[in-house]
């Protein structure tokens, strides 16, 4: 439980940081957020989400949490410019959907007395801004806790509070090498794929015959060519070998194709559809 | 309009073809079905779907219109087989996938006094069988007619009456080249895509991490490998090239990825997110 006397500061009022704000200040907490843009302060404190709020970085003094809802380059940058300002004994946690070097980067440069627990929750959309903010999707989503060795008890309850706090659907533990490597898989490679198969060819024409099936698989080619760019450099190692085994597992389909084995075909569809059943069930 | 007198007869009553003996016999049609399966049959009848059915393929006689609902190689041969016991001036249609190679076979055999046009309802679906027919999901799907220059309009327009008795959305008429390639992209290479992706890797561990974007992209895994190879290999040289054109996309976004280029990452990104837009409005 989150004492409602702790003071929360958020960083970055945007889709996120909108829908954190929404839903800590629903279940209670004193929050407070921090962003350049002062539409997005006015918007957050006319919703009733936050208390206070403006650009100014001095305003994270005395909180108790500071969750940062920025972008991972610039995450590291604000801390490393601004961290003099946390109060001592801070927890710190953020958003960002890829983690080792997230990790590396704030915890070689904070202050030995402020700690980081690293937290993702898997709640993106391709929507961007605050106006799109809704605390509601998190009840859907996970929450991964992405903890390393030198983090406390405490932090990483910290980080469950949160997750508990905005009514997560489940909350997960995963080392960060575990972390980036399913997110590669499960999220990156999904939306390369999209993204490719959207460039492939000028398929506009199509839409009359287009059913569900193909709006289904492209929908994740709508995406934030600001963020995502950067997800996948953070990720670049693991990206790089789901996508090429990806690739080679298309080229042993074309080959059974072109060698005409009916067979080889059969076995693949049969593997994909038991696998599939896993995920008919949702968790 | 099809007369009411008009016998029409559907040659398995599958997912499909049970569907079609739904909605014409809703439409007010006088249905025959023939299918080997006795079950299938009997479910037709105690549905009210067919007057008459049976296995016997001298039913056929007296049709109007013919409908075959079997997969492809199985329609082109029982064309071979029983086509004698088609009444003189018989139309005959059918709801096959993939239509160059079928349209070639069948008209190379046909009887001159008997008309083929060739239909495709886009309405499949990973269930298999009569007992998960609905007729209402034509309602949400395209129908291409899909004829050559030897077709008369008293055929076309026969094939247009049939879409139009069982409700479909849209009802579309393409040379089979523009079909076949469109169903190569469209619907072939998505299955291989998904397919693949469930190949790769055992990811049903991974069941509890995974969102809507990633089920939403394999739920066409799951798939009728009795099927589905057939219809790969009667659109084998247009799927080849698909896929071809598609690995060699991943693979010009891996070489960005692995080249960090940012800029070239964004571009291929805001090409996706502005033709996927032309999805967001079903037509």
């Amino acid at each position: 439980m989150i004492s409602k006397d702790t003071k929360i500061t958020i960083i970055g009022l945007g889709l996120l940081g909108g829908s954190y704000a929404q839903g800590l200040s629903e279940a209670g907490c004193q929050v407070t957020g921090i962003d350049i843009d002062p539409e997005a302060i006015q918007y957050a404190k006319e919703q009733g989400w936050i208390t206070e709020g403006g650009p100014d970085p001095e305003l994270v003094a005395g909180s108790g949490i500071v969750i940062s809802a920025l972008y991972p380059k610039t995450f590291i940058e604000w801390v490393g410019k601004y961290q003099h300002l946390f109060t001592s004994g801070t927890i710190l946690t953020d958003v960002t959907g890829v983690k080792r070097n997230v990790i590396r980067e704030i915890n070689a440069i904070l202050r030995p007395d402020v700690e980081y627990i690293a937290a993702h929750p898997m709640a993106g959309r391709e929507s961007q801004g605050i106006h799109f903010a809704d605390c509601t999707r998190f009840h859907q989503a996970n929450y991964i806790i992405v903890p390393t060795a030198a983090n406390t008890e405490r932090a990483i309850q910290t980080a469950r509070d949160i997750a508990e706090a905005l009514k997560f659907r489940y909350i997960g533990i995963l080392t960060p090498e575990e972390h980036d490597n399913m997110i590669g898989f499960v999220s990156q490679l999904s939306h390369v794929i999209a993204v490719s198969l959207m460039n492939v060819t000028d398929c506009t024409d199509l839409v009359k015959y287009t059913g569900d099936s193909f709006r289904d698989l492209t929908r994740i080619a709508s995406i934030n060519e600001n963020l995502w760019p950067e997800l996948f450099l953070q990720n670049q190692d693991y990206l790089l070998a789901e996508i090429d085994a990806f690739v080679k597992e298309m080229q042993d389909f074309r080959n059974l194709l072109e060698a005409e084995d009916v067979e080889g075909m059969k076995q693949k569809m049969i593997t994909s559809t038991i696998r599939r059943k896993a995920f008919d069930v949702k968790p």
